[in-house]
């Protein structure tokens, strides 16, 4: 990443807080006042946290810097989960605030799937003072080991002096192309001691170009005649990188697909149709089968997401070379209007029309839901999908469904949808913002309702109830198990006893109700779509055939 | 930790499995099987587990060795946790099936709280194939690193060959003095591998034990004149340990303490009464003023739990020196009894009367909820204690109740009464198991209830619902924050909007009540604690003063 140092408040122009506001940020405070400040200068100006005793004085100050909105999560999967969700529609970071090590731990999972998906994060961990870690108290662990499995940027923040430009240093890291997780550990007496002061964050580096070289280099494989996809991940799957790509596959025949858990795609009618990649190997076969050419433009080659005996890994066919076009971090939308340019120079990109489902009635499968969210779709929502095993009909029946965001699993760390419903939410307040919520994943983060209820999110939370993990029914006989007893069975079921979704919805302040047809779940859904704040669906699902 | 070395089947005597059935475990099988088959032969016959697909040979196998039961938790955290509480109870340990990095770094905060009791556990993750990970799927990541930040036992099997001896000497391992996490890297294809073969277990090593040295000098300083604390931890606080230490406070004078968070403590009527040492340092310097020497007995010397500002972090007194009687791994018990020998050899130890308070009335202030438990607790219950702030009184009131265990939170990573009170309910069905849980705590693994309800296990969970954070409202203060606005006040609250946590239970399948007074709570927890399954009482606490 780029070197960034920081430099001091009246320097910037770049970041939220007018010049105007400079003097009172700038003055000498401790070192929690500080971090808080620099964070609001450089931007950040939402922090997602569940803290604890070495983080009380960071609390305190939050009182001192209006510019900052703080928003409790009951748990640190919820306040991760919805920093990544945040960092994917504003397209800056949101800070956590995690308690030590315990607390970063309960919020691994969220930032392995943040860092999947480039997400930038500035991830605040408290830490004992300094001269308190050598008694080793109970709540005491190496925070540096556990910070350093998510990769990213990391540092130890030793002296309230250093804390505005450890902090400046954080979010332009986190800003840095293609986006990342900085973690910064604060120990309770850098908090706590005077000193400190803001600073404001230097720009990010911009993203990098790509050469004329391999432009061109892509644009003759594509005018050879020869079998060629263009695989899109990363920045190239909003509007401007899609309407490139979109151009290039209308004037050179090139075959367009979107990774399979995109960060953050953008879809629906009057934006480019581009097919997502499966996420079974049988299906990628299937998509890129006599592909001579796979041109990668912000996405990885292709793999399996399991392994399976006896299947292979890597899922590029045999007689099909790897190109890479533009990397996560290059300028990939420049890159794909580029390539547009030299090989489609008039084509128009093709737009999806709007065609929706008809409304499905009677008894809801996993199909007749898919149609009934097709249907109901508002435009410009945001869909955060966890949908897991019943939600595989969607990509096709909201395919063109009003415009809208769809958010994915990137890390495939289950119990994220939810979490990061709440902070897509946060970012967008006046965008609708559905949820799909496999059951079992539900069960992982379902306090994120809490946030929700009380931050009063407009989040529309749909259970896609069938039950069990059916994932893992359908896994189970894919790594090669023909033959199962009683016991593994079980431990692929969701009941008993039955969870009801309702019922817990609304003992954590969000109202709720039960859909067990595709009428009820469609008068529910537009009832849900129209009214403030948030709302859950426990969508009943006959049981998968 | 003593070399673990396996051997063959036919040479175990002391584990779970007759030799007559070792005929049938011993035949060669895949990797997960020898697991299966050396986690039974080894007593290992509970796994606390949330597959998923890299652990699915491991479940497919379940079905093959009845002796092992699977116990399903939603989420990793409540997996860890029951592991805890079965371990602490139990005496050996219980296995844990974990899913890939994110599967462990959801369960660590638990493993933590174990690791801080030292109870055995068997943590087994799953990882991708080995040849699967050079692809970086998206699951993917570094779980050594993540699993070494727990200090135990660790290993990673690359061989269905190998699986058996390494899953006996995570046996081993863990269950060698003081006691540990061991964690076994299970990678997919050495799950689904043939060449598997079951190994039984080497017995761990025993206690060191205490050389006479030792115990003279600690006897010589009894008989010094001089005023003298046993702080009693680990080992010491059961029974056999508590009624040696009893005789020499009894014969000597000694001032007797056991530590603040006791992993097990044995406790109530009949049984030597030893208070434990405060939370806070104010209480902490009360109790131990003028002492002038402070004894370990596999008890750590007292540390702050938090830094605070211009207050010390080592609690003992200044003038006081510290002996150590018995570390951890070493033979507590013997060394007490030895020493009682010395000291008190006539002394008979000092056992707690049956004395319970009266049942108040009226108001349910955190006093008359401790009360209300100290009158209404069953014999042999076991006490799983995450009350937090409003369960301060508990200790007092419930001193002379009938005999029982006490779990506490050991490490202080919160949300681990639920799981801890689920796993000592698995090792103990025979026991009531009562759960104190503070609502801020409750929310971080409230699935854990719907484990309860799946295996109907007797536990009464009573949620100390004070809407509130408030243990952070005094740590607030006590950090030297004079002045708090409302966004800090704010993030201290847990309303709104208010949890209702008998919507919650009932929406797991837990059976449910709220108590407003404490004729309701008493009504309600004698009902719970004779009904069969497990029950939540939501208990309405007034604000705190």
């Amino acid at each position: 990443m780029a070197t960034a140092g920081g430099c001091l408040l009246e320097d910037a122009e770049t970041f939220a807080i007018s010049k105007t506001d400079f003097g009172r940020l700038r003055s000498a405070v401790n070192g929690a006042q500080a971090l808080i400040r620099t964070l609001v200068a450089g931007g950040v100006d939402v922090c997602f946290g569940n803290p604890g005793t070495s983080e009380m004085h960071f609390v305190a100050a939050l009182d001192q810097v209006p510019e900052m909105r703080a928003v409790l999560g009951l748990h640190e999967g919820v306040v991760t989960g919805a920093a990544d969700g945040f960092g994917r529609m504003a397209g800056r970071p949101a800070a956590t605030l995690l308690h030590l090590g315990p607390g970063l731990a309960n919020g691994l999972a969220g930032l392995h799937n943040a860092r999947r998906a480039f997400t930038p994060v500035v991830n605040i961990v408290g830490d004992h003072a300094g001269y308190h870690r050598q008694y080793d108290a109970p709540l005491n662990s190496d925070i540096d080991l556990l910070a350093g499995w998510l990769g990213g940027w990391l540092k130890r923040t030793n002296d309230a002096a250093e804390v505005g430009a450890d902090a400046a240093e954080a979010i332009t890291a986190a800003l840095t192309p293609p986006g990342r997780i900085a973690t910064l550990v604060l120990p309770a007496d850098v908090s706590w001691s005077e000193g400190g002061r803001a600073v404001s964050p230097a720009a990010p580096a911009g993203r990098t170009e790509v050469g004329d070289a391999e432009v061109t280099a892509v644009a003759g494989l594509l005018r050879s005649g020869a079998r060629c996809a263009l695989l899109l991940g990363g920045a190239a799957t909003r509007e401007p990188g899609l309407r490139a790509a979109s151009r290039i596959g209308a004037g050179s025949g090139a075959t367009l697909l979107v990774e399979t858990f995109p960060a953050r795609l953008e879809r629906g009618a009057g934006l480019p149709a581009v097919d997502r990649l499966g996420y079974l190997a049988e299906q990628v076969e299937h998509q890129l089968a006599g592909m001579e050419h796979l041109i990668l433009v912000g996405a990885r080659a292709p793999v399996s997401f399991f392994a399976y005996p006896g299947k292979p890994s890597d899922l590029v066919p045999d007689g099909c070379t790897v190109h890479v076009l533009a990397r996560g971090g290059d300028d990939v939308v420049d890159a794909l209007e580029r390539l547009a340019d030299l090989v489609a120079p008039g084509a128009e990109p093709i737009l999806q029309e709007p065609i929706v489902p008809e409304l499905p009635s009677g008894e809801l499968t996993a199909q007749a839901l898919a149609e009934t969210i097709g249907a109901t779709l508002p435009e410009h929502a945001i869909v955060a999908d966890e949908s897991i095993t019943s939600g595989r009909s969607l990509p096709l029946t909201t395919a063109g469904s009003p415009p809208h965001d769809l958010l994915t699993l990137t890390g495939g760390a289950i119990g994220h949808g939810l979490p990061m419903a709440t902070g897509a939410a946060v970012a967008c307040p006046d965008r609708p913002v559905l949820c799909l919520e496999a059951d079992g994943s539900a069960m992982y983060s379902l306090s994120a309702l809490w946030t929700q209820a009380r931050e009063q999110l407009n989040v529309t939370t749909v259970i896609l109830n069938n039950g069990s993990y059916a994932i893992l029914r359908m896994e189970l006989q894919r790594v090669g198990v023909t033959e199962t007893g009683s016991k593994a069975a079980e431990l692929l079921e969701l009941s008993p006893p039955t969870i009801d979704f309702v019922a817990l919805a609304i003992g954590m302040g969000v109202p709720a109700s039960r859909a067990t047809t595709c009428e009820e779940l469609a008068a529910q859904l537009r009832a849900a779509f129209v009214e403030p704040g948030p709302h859950l669906i426990d969508a009943m699902l006959e049981p998968l055939s």
